[in-house]
């Protein structure tokens, strides 16, 4: 197998890392953004000098081919779109990591049976119109006209927003793949949290791809004088939030399963020092690669918040926000990951994503799978983002490595 | 003893009513708006009308005083100010029935021995500088330059907010009084919680005035990827805050002692769904009239805090806000009250406040003491608030026979 050059992709990520917003904090690239825009004509650019003829669908998606015999196409890729804050390595590893791939398919003179297509999928991340994987939505398919009337807080749509950042929305069918078409989708990315440092190893299989029950609890009590209202008269709305942020936590944490709970968001009202709090709202979400796990935390979890809340006479709503299905990879992908690494002498381990990748859009279209590097301390979506250069390396030469073990397939 | 005319007194409450800012919800009347300034006019008139002889003092306090013999003189009062979106009866009560009770005495031809003055004092509630009992503190010689420089958010100093209310700030050394010019203080006010209503009593002889310990609770942690860091490696800034929320209840709750505590405001960041909260603000305050029992409590609420923070690798910094020493109402002011209100044939029963009052600075000049009125279901600070006309008219009768038996002592 012909050597990953590390010079060559470090030298892509130090590049693509000169287009940034130089007004937010860390790597800031996010989608529609002018750095953005301009950064996708330098990765369209390395793109046709790795040899894949370059392609514009119509949401926006960077589509590099290499072309190779019949059949369906070998696809990987990921997202040069980043947070606000962002670091260097949370979805461009996994675009000029396939870039690299190819260029040493094409400089060691490889012909596939299959076509390889990479892809920079258009804005992966959250972004202002509330959506997020975009790019890979279309092309699975999914990029619905509700989706593209999404407003920004600008007064923007979406479709306005991808049109002028050179997509065609009116025609975004266009940009949908046919399932016949897809033979394999694989997405190298960083682990986005500690496990693989811990365990010391430096590549892991992804086993599946976390669900998220995300669910809006509203708590309405009695704003009452803080001095004058005796504790056991009071229907205070922030105590009873304050069990559901504790009840969010210990459901995760109860009978492992590697499932997680966060309360990441908290409003109370009227939030004076001394006023009883009558109104909290309280975001809450759980992941985790079991559905019955989920169905049973968003259970006990209604169960447990009640019961806080009636014990003070506070009344609670839970209202579901979203629910995202958990996805799982394909078996034969994951076995072609495990030999191809154990073919390069390296270790690798299984693990879940807790989070959501362009790789569960494109589970719509076929069998997919994902390999994850180490996150120095688990760290991502922040400026302190950072993966060592033997891992990126590990990382590109186990991804090369697995789609030659599939091509041959 | 005179009889109260409750007619006339609710003329007058529903006269001042009159005086609020369209703009805002409920009877809003805070100190400085166009309303209030004009609302003292229409008091000073009232005071003119029952016989009191009329000055404004360089603090912007109505004084309103008849003649008596010599020696220190009786004091009653409240103020007309309100919160934003408050109600018509916490503070009015007190300034207008103290009218009341002068009119009273005119009517019918009763000398005192005793000058008594009638005061509605100047800005009691907090406002937008962060300082309350603007006036009283003044009249307690407790209004420092230091206070005078404090800022809104427009940028006005409270000082120059005095000044454009016909106050004289650089004179405010003239506003103050001496302790030997002081016999008593009453204050009539509403209880703006429910123990009266509860137990059925028209009237409340205060016994003491709540201290105040309020704390600033920063808890930090780390944010990371909600779906990528397991539940063991997190360091969850907002589960420690709601540690500390229920801490501060359960603190409150123990032990009785007739205690409160509030955990009244909280900010979490960043505030993302997907993002374990890193850094968050909470605001807690403990009220009794009981310092040992604020001392122990802030004691274990620091060891409880610490420790729930400790468990997640999450670092707090508890920083004290303010600390009010509790004040004690005389005991000879307490007996003249229970004689007054037994001579009417009305129940009464001892309760403390838990909210502050103009009382506790005028207790720096002498001895203070307060008569509570039921609040309907304990409200106070909305536009509920409500008094049944009953309770004004036992109120306004006490407060004018406790001034009678002071007088006589």
């Amino acid at each position: 197998m012909p050597a990953i050059d590390l010079g060559r992709l470090q030298d892509d990520l130090a590049g693509l890392a000169e287009f940034h917003d130089p007004d937010s904090p860390g790597w800031t690239r996010r989608v529609f953004s002018a750095p953005y825009i301009r950064s996708r004509e330098w990765v369209a650019r390395r793109m046709s000098e790795a040899g894949l003829k370059v392609t514009r669908d119509t949401a926006g998606n960077l589509v590099g081919t290499l072309a190779g015999g019949r059949g369906p196409a070998l696809v990987t890729g990921s997202h040069t779109d980043s947070v606000a804050g962002g670091g260097r390595f949370d979805g461009p590893v996994g675009v000029l990591g396939a870039i690299e791939a190819a260029r040493c398919i094409r400089d060691g003179g490889l012909r596939l049976r299959h076509e390889l297509r990479v892809v920079d999928f258009l804005g992966e991340e959250p972004n202002d119109f509330g959506i997020s994987c975009v790019g890979s939505r279309a092309v699975a398919g999914m990029l619905s006209a509700e989706h593209l009337n999404l407003g920004d807080p600008a007064g923007r749509t979406l479709a306005e927003a991808m049109a002028s950042n050179g997509a065609d929305p009116a025609r975004i069918g266009e940009a949908a793949w046919t399932p016949a078409e897809v033979g394999a989708f694989v997405e190298l990315h960083i682990e986005q949290g500690p496990v693989l440092e811990h365990a010391g190893v430096p590549l892991g299989v992804v086993s599946g791809i976390a669900g998220i029950e995300r669910v809006l609890m509203t708590f309405t009590g009695q704003a009452d004088h803080a001095g004058t209202m005796p504790m056991d008269a009071r229907h205070d709305a922030l105590c009873a939030a304050a069990d559901a942020v504790l009840a969010v936590e210990s459901l995760a944490m109860d009978q492992g399963h590697g499932g997680v709970g966060t309360a990441g968001r908290i409003e109370a009202l009227p939030g004076a020092l001394n006023v009883v709090p009558d109104h909290v709202r309280l975001w809450a979400e759980f992941r985790n690669t079991d559905v019955s796990w989920l169905e049973a935390r968003r259970g006990r979890l209604e169960e447990t918040v009640l019961d806080a809340a009636r014990r003070r006479g506070v009344t609670v709503a839970i209202e579901t926000l979203s629910r995202t299905e958990p996805i799982v990879a394909s078996d034969s992908i994951r076995a072609a990951m495990a030999d191809a690494i154990a073919g390069l002498g390296l270790d690798s381990m299984a693990l879940p994503s807790g989070a959501g990748h362009d790789t569960v859009q494109m589970a719509k279209l076929g069998q997919v799978g994902m390999l994850f590097i180490p996150s120095a301390g688990g760290r991502s979506h922040c400026p302190e983002e950072w993966t060592a250069p033997e891992h990126l390396e590990a990382g590109v030469a186990a991804l090369l490595a697995t789609l030659l073990f599939l091509d041959a397939q």
